[in-house]
Parts: C-alpha cells; sequence; structure tokens
C-alpha cells in the first residue's frame, strides 16, 4: 500500500465511526430516555477516543508528508491529504491533559449555565465561564503555533477552515454600518402598511407533519435516505446516507416549525448530495459551517421566504389547515414571514436584525479572546453593543449575554459562521438565477429541480475539493461580497 | 496496572464499543430508512473489527494467564477473568479468512432465503446452505480444537456457555418422549369443552399500546430506562441502561401483541437488573441465552398465561378495548391463551407443541454438524421428525426446513436454548414460589414485586457470576431437571 491507501484506508474507519457517533448522537437528541445519557456519554467518549488514536497514530505525519510527495495522485486525491493534514494539525496540536481540562471545564460551566440562565444570575456562572475562556486561550494559542494564525483565527478554523478574522472584519464593518438604517427603514415601512393579518389555529400537530413532508418531498428530500422526527431544539444530523432531521411543532403557529423544517431540509440535501464517491473522506465532507449555513439558509431564506414560494405553497396550507379568508393570502404569508421586530433573543431574531446579534456576539469574543476584553465587563460591553446594533438593550442579562450556550459551551469562533453563511446564500442563489432565470418560475410552481441541480453541481457535489474562498469564485465568480447580501436584503425589506 | 486492571480497562472499551453497536442495531431494525442499509452495515462492520482487535491483542494470553495468578481478586473478578478467557478463546480460535468466509456464505445463504422461502424452492437455497453448514462445521472444529470440545458442543458454547449435546439430549430425550401424549391429551380436552369464545375487534394500535404500557410498568419496567417501540421481528435490544422493546400490531388481534410485550418486558427486567457494579465487564453480562430466554418465558408461560394473571388482566382488557360479554372473562382469556394446535410453523406454536418443534431442530442440526445428515436429506427427515414429534408434517418445505433464518443464517447451536429457556423458567418459577409462596396471590393483583425481588437475587444481580448450572443449583436446589417443566405442562394442559 501507498502512503496514500494507507491514510484513505484509516480515515475511512475514522469517517465510519464518525457515522456512528452521529446515529448515537441523534438519538440522544430525540428518543433516548434521560436515564440513559451517563451510558451514553460513555459510549460516545469511547468512540471519541478511538477517533483520537486512529488519528494520531505516531506515523501520520511521515505518512501525510509522503503521500503529498506521491505525484500520481488525482486532484481530488490532493484534496483528501489537505483535508487529512488539516484534521491532523488540530487533533496534534493542543496538548492532552488540556483538551480533557476543558472538555470538564465546559461540562461543568454548561451545567451552571442553564440553570443560572433562567434565574438570571450571570455572577453564579462567571467564573466558569473565565476559566472555559482560559483554558479556550489556551487551546486557541496551542493551535495558533501549530497552524500559523492567531488566537481567533486558530479557533475560527475549526468550523471555518481558512477563515480569517481579517476578511470577516471587512464583510461585517460594511453591514454594520448598514444595518440600523435598514432595521428603521423596515420597521417603519411595515408600520405604514398595518400589521399582517393573523392565522388562526389550533393547528393540529398531525397536519403539520404532513404539510413538512409534503414541502421536504418537493424539495427533493429522500425519505429511503432519511426521517424527520421532533427534538427540544432542531437540528440536522445523521449521515450523508441516513440525514435525520428534527423540529418542534407549536400548534398555536405553525409559521415557525414549518419555516424551520426547511431550514433543516437546507442542510439536509447538502449532506445528501456530498459526493458519494469520496463518502467517508475527508475531501467528502461538507466544507464547514458557513456554507452548511449557506445551504439552509438559501432554502429557508432566498427560497421559501420569497413570494415566489409562498405564491405556492398557500393553497397548500390553506387546505392542510382548513384555513379560510384573506389571512392566508400569499402577500399576507409573505408579510408574516418578512416582519422585522427589534429584540433581544437572536434564536427568535427575523432576517434583517438576525446579523446584527451575530456581529455583536462576533466582536465580542475576538475582544474576550484577545484579551481585550474581561468576563466581567461582558454584560456591559453587550448592552452596549445591543444599543449600537438594534437599538435596543436587554432589560437583563437572561435576554443578553446569558442567552446562548456557546461560549459556556466552549464553542468560540462559531458565531460568525451563521452571517457568512447567509452572505454565501444569498450570492449563491444569485449566481444561480443568473445561470438558470427559470429558477423562480419553477420555484413558485414547486419545482426546486432547477435549483438543487445548480446547487449540486457547484456547491454539494464539490464536498471539501475546494476552499470556501475558491468554492464562491467558482460558483459565483467572485469571493464572498457583503454588497449581493445587502442588496437582497434592501430588496426585500425596503423596495419590493 | 496490575494485568487484571488492563484487562479490565480493554474490556470496559469493549463493553463500550458493544453499547454503541446494539444501539445501532436497534435503530437498524426499528427506525433506519431502507436506503441506509449499506452504510449501517459499514458502521457495524467497522465497530466490530475494532472490537476483534480490542480482544486479539498479542499479549491478551499473557494478562489473562498473569490475571489468574493474581491472588488478591475477588470473587467476581475471578469469574470476570474466566469471562474473559472464554471470550477470547472464542475469538482467537477461529483463523480470520474462515470467519469471513463465513460471513460471506451466510449473507449470500439469507439472501437466497428470502425469495427462496416464501416460493418454496429448496433446491435453490441448498447448495448456498451447503456451503454455511461446510464452513460452519470448519468453525466447529477449529474452536473444539481450542476449547476442548465436541464440534457441536464449540457451536452451543456461543450461546449457552458450558452447554453439552449429552445433558441436552437426556432432557430432550425426557421430554420428547412425554410430548406425543400430552399433546393428544391436550387436544382431546380441550375439544370435550368446545373452542373459547373470540374476542370481537377491531383493536387499535393506540390502545393496545397503552395496555402494553400500562402492564410493562406493573412488571416494573422503567421508561426513564428503556422504551417500547414497533419492528417487523419483535426482539429485546439496547443496552442494560436502556432497554429497547419492540413489538408488532395486528388490529384484528391483539392477543398475540399483548404477549409478545410481556415475553419481551422479561428478557428487558433481566437486561436492567444486571449488577451495575459490573457494568461493562464480561462478569456483568447475561449468563447465555437460555437464562435469557427463561426470564422472557418465566413473565409469558409461567406467571402471564396463568389464571392468576388474567385475573388481574381480563378488567383492563375489557377497559381498554371496550369489550363486553362472556369472552371477556377470564377463565376464556385463559383458554385463549393456552389453546394447543398441531402446526407446522414454530414461531406461532403454543406452548405445549414449541418444544416438539424445538427438539426437531436440535436433533437435526446435531446430526448435521457431525456429518450424520446430508443438506440434501433434511427435507424427508424434516418432515419424518414432525410426524413423529407432533403428528403432522408440512405439505411443502415452506412450511417446512425453509420456515427458520437460523440456519441460513449461519446460527448453529442455538435452538436448543429456546427449550431449554421454557425449562429453566419453570423451575425457577417453582423454586421463586417455594420461597415466597406470596407470589402467586401478588400477581393476581398486578403486583410482581415479590417475583422480580427474587428474580433480581437469584437471577439478574448474578450477571454470568455462576455457570448456568451453578445459577440453577443456587436458586432452585438442582440442576435442570426436565421433569418440573413436564409437571407443569401436565397440570396446566392435563389437569387444571
Amino acid at each position: 500500500m501507498t502512503a496514500y491507501q494507507t491514510l484513505e484506508t484509516r480515515f475511512r474507519r475514522l469517517g465510519t465511526v464518525g457515522e456512528a457517533m452521529a446515529m448515537l448522537q441523534w438519538d440522544g437528541a430525540t428518543l433516548m430516555p434521560a436515564g440513559a445519557a451517563p451510558a451514553r456519554a460513555e459510549q460516545t467518549s469511547a468512540l471519541k477516543l478511538i477517533s483520537h488514536e486512529i488519528l494520531t497514530q505516531p506515523d501520520t505525519g511521515d505518512l501525510l508528508d509522503a503521500a503529498a510527495a506521491q505525484n500520481e495522485l488525482d486532484a481530488w486525491q490532493r484534496a483528501n491529504v489537505r483535508e487529512m493534514r488539516r484534521r491532523w494539525l488540530h487533533a496534534t496540536a493542543v496538548p492532552p491533559d488540556l483538551i480533557e481540562a476543558l472538555t470538564k471545564a465546559c461540562s461543568a460551566s454548561e451545567m451552571v449555565w442553564r440553570t443560572a440562565r433562567p434565574a438570571n444570575d450571570f455572577a453564579a456562572v462567571r467564573p466558569h465561564l473565565e476559566k472555559v475562556l482560559g483554558l479556550v486561550r489556551g487551546v486557541a494559542a496551542a493551535k495558533a503555533a501549530r497552524l500559523g494564525k492567531s488566537l481567533y483565527d486558530a479557533l475560527l478554523d475549526e468550523y471555518e477552515p481558512g477563515g480569517s478574522a481579517a476578511e470577516i472584519d471587512l464583510l461585517f464593518d460594511d453591514l454594520a454600518a448598514m444595518l440600523p438604517g435598514l432595521i428603521d427603514g423596515a420597521i417603519a415601512r411595515q408600520k405604514g402598511r398595518g400589521a399582517p393579518l393573523p392565522l388562526q389555529g389550533p393547528f393540529p400537530v398531525e397536519a403539520q407533519r404532513a404539510v413538512g413532508v409534503e414541502l421536504m418531498k418537493r424539495l427533493g428530500f429522500d425519505f429511503e435516505h432519511g426521517r424527520l422526527d421532533v427534538s427540544l431544539h432542531p437540528f440536522c444530523g445523521g449521515t450523508p446516507d441516513d440525514v435525520r432531521i428534527t423540529t418542534r411543532y407549536d400548534e398555536r403557529n405553525f409559521t415557525r416549525a414549518l419555516m424551520g423544517v426547511l431550514h433543516e431540509t437546507g442542510h439536509a440535501l447538502y449532506e445528501r448530495g456530498l459526493p458519494e464517491a469520496w463518502r467517508r473522506q475527508p475531501v467528502g465532507e461538507a466544507r464547514g459551517m458557513a456554507v452548511h449555513e449557506s445551504q439552509s439558509l438559501l432554502v429557508e431564506m432566498q427560497a421559501c421566504r420569497s413570494r415566489e414560494f409562498l405564491e405556492f405553497a398557500a393553497p397548500l396550507l390553506r387546505q392542510a389547515f382548513g384555513g379560510r379568508g384573506p389571512a392566508w393570502e400569499p402577500e399576507n404569508l409573505y408579510r408574516i414571514y418578512t416582519q422585522v421586530e427589534r429584540s433581544f433573543i437572536r434564536v427568535d431574531a427575523d432576517e434583517v436584525t438576525y446579523p446584527a446579534h451575530v456581529i455583536l456576539r462576533y466582536r465580542l469574543e475576538k475582544a474576550l479572546v484577545a484579551g481585550d476584553l474581561a468576563i466581567a465587563d461582558l454584560p456591559d460591553a453587550w448592552n452596549q453593543g445591543m444599543r449600537e446594533l438594534i437599538g435596543v438593550a436587554p432589560p437583563s442579562n437572561r435576554e443578553g449575554c446569558l442567552q446562548d450556550i456557546h461560549w459556556y459551551d466552549g464553542a468560540w469562533g462559531y458565531f460568525p459562521t451563521y452571517t457568512l453563511g447567509a452572505m454565501t446564500a444569498a450570492q449563491l442563489f444569485a449566481a444561480a438565477k443568473r445561470a438558470e432565470p427559470a429558477i423562480p418560475g419553477a420555484i413558485a410552481k414547486g419545482d426546486f429541480a432547477p435549483l438543487f441541480a445548480w446547487l449540486r453541481a457547484n456547491v454539494h457535489g464539490k464536498g471539501s475539493l475546494l476552499s470556501s474562498s475558491e468554492l464562491m469564485r467558482h460558483a459565483t465568480g467572485t469571493t464572498l461580497d457583503a454588497r449581493i447580501y445587502e442588496d437582497h436584503l434592501r430588496r426585500r425589506y425596503l423596495e419590493a
């Protein structure tokens, strides 16, 4: 066996164990009885340790060097070696005892956060968060030294490979300058035309599920290779051959669960569309969190909050829920789905205020990791940032810096991928429509085939062959450009 | 670390990976979309290979010897070393290429069987079955040499550790001599009193599920550590901290699904009652298939097909299904649940004819493994045996030697555990009632606590500490004795 073949065999095993872990995680979030949690944690941790051992065998570095020197490799195999090396660098950069200390600190911090958040008690979780940040900075320093990056970029690289704060600053600063005006304008405009008519419920879970399944099928979700279930926090899990999405139903309001299903279907179709020939190899996996989020937001925000889609969906929804009257007209549904509001909670935010929530968190975590902001000063900095970006400050930390699990659970460098994903979605959708002008008309008939043919060719089928920037250049002609996203927001919320 | 501690650490990892596999298998049989089967097979096979590598590390034999010489070990630790050695002997006895050839042959044979059975085409599957048997005999020879056992006993040892054909012959010959007369007598007696009154359906799935859950709770099933779901073939899966049983509903007839739920609950309570302190160690696992089956049959056949239980259950069932009239009286339910019939299909057989089906298969597989019977002669030998033991011969191989998956899928040496389990159940139930005379009265009130307190102390909590024979001697005063089971059958079907 050549060095490359040896690596492919090892990484196939690694990928297969990863699939097993993904299924256990899905089960843990959907069906598992509560008492099984400790045993499940043992199972997951054993498989993680086995994966770590596979990845960090002493000869991996030499094999990677030897494989990189093999001239006969195809382009995808060379990209595979590059992605293998990235994994290996991340896995070996940090001393095991530091990883273990961080895992324990995150677990303790997350547990305290679960009660501190509803109790609005930042003081209780503050020492835990300080400890987590200290260890995260240690991890960042170790990875920064190994990867030749700054502290923040070393953390970001885990979620957005090759991403940098310098690029994000340019994109986000541009957007941040425009957002307050856009929010003002959108709110003034919608005030002028009055509130959308409310939809009268209740909306039985079974009917919500049925219409969700119907739309998933329209989008191309293959139930021979996936499922729709229920979980407390909706997500897309499983594996490319068994993609499992979840939602959470509210019988008083179907609009959120429905758009959530469409969002997760976007993630699912990306996973399902990854190149089968590269299955269980690093090059065959999704490109990163920003591209992943772009696929969910492309479906949810670009395609399905459009007038075209709601024209198509309105009669389906009316029939599913026995709806009557003008509230069920496409234009009213469109207004419901494009309502803008200054609010405190990111996960409840609309398309226009959401990026402001993300920019706030990105700027704060960057300052915290750099050592320019102390955890003690986080609540004030949060509220100050909210006033500047969204124009309101939360009445308490519960609706402020306690709201998201990310930092308390060790996910630093993740937040910007939400808005990078939204920008990527806008740019890809614009390029898709340029290449296939029939796309909007097809969507108005519930036909997503032209859109997904383009996405499969330009995004899904590429796996991790290209970097995110290269992917965007190939697919859209330019690297990520904030103006395309800004144009989309302006058109939808100020003009159309 | 001592040799023993090293082994405990390795076997804990082995046990934990085994738990992960059990969850994946459960999912595969219940929820998994069909298209995910190839990927699931890859996941399972990767985890199996990892398990095999953990178990067969080159120093395992030396570690086992060194651990066996450690004088400071507790009794359970010594038993743990004994069980570790048994696993290791089985894993290392057979050359890997023979295992692989058998796995492939079984997979091919099972696939052909799936169509040959409904098509009644024994000739189509015969060469595959011959190949499987040839390889099974090779495996048996390799294991026999390593374990110092006969061919058949070496196969049996995987399902019934320490079991032997010599002991089974004694038990089964005794039973076989009595069965034809018992079947005649039971059928004559029930003819004399006429058929039981039919229960009028339909019986909605939701009502069947609700009454199943109610009875599971009565038995002590803990839904914080387990689930009830649906699968094509009912089974008990999962892990001791997350025991998952399944059933299959038929809206025209609830009696079978209900008794199936009680059967699987017996398996589940055994798994759940295994000693927590020995979790993920070989000594902490179930004693073998015969003891496992005894726990399901003790619940289903001994406890729940009794007049006492049906007294308690009748009003519950009447209420659940809105039943009215004499058909819902306990005595009629008892007659339904103790109906005897000469039939061809083992899985549909009643308590009296079931052991005859098993003895037939046991005798045939023993002769096939010994080389005393050729696959070509199997159909005739089958039909001949049916006539002798049950008094009817099947009209075709579909209802004859094609009916069970076991041989076609490589499970040789498994069949006798069904009837060993039935005998064990009768003997344990008799001993439990001797020790706790309040048990039948409690069951008549739906109170299973006294029964399970005794089972936990005498069976569940022992794990694999004792051999099956020792377990029976400790719990009942004697090793397995066919007469106790025969007395039970005689009392229930000829006298009571």
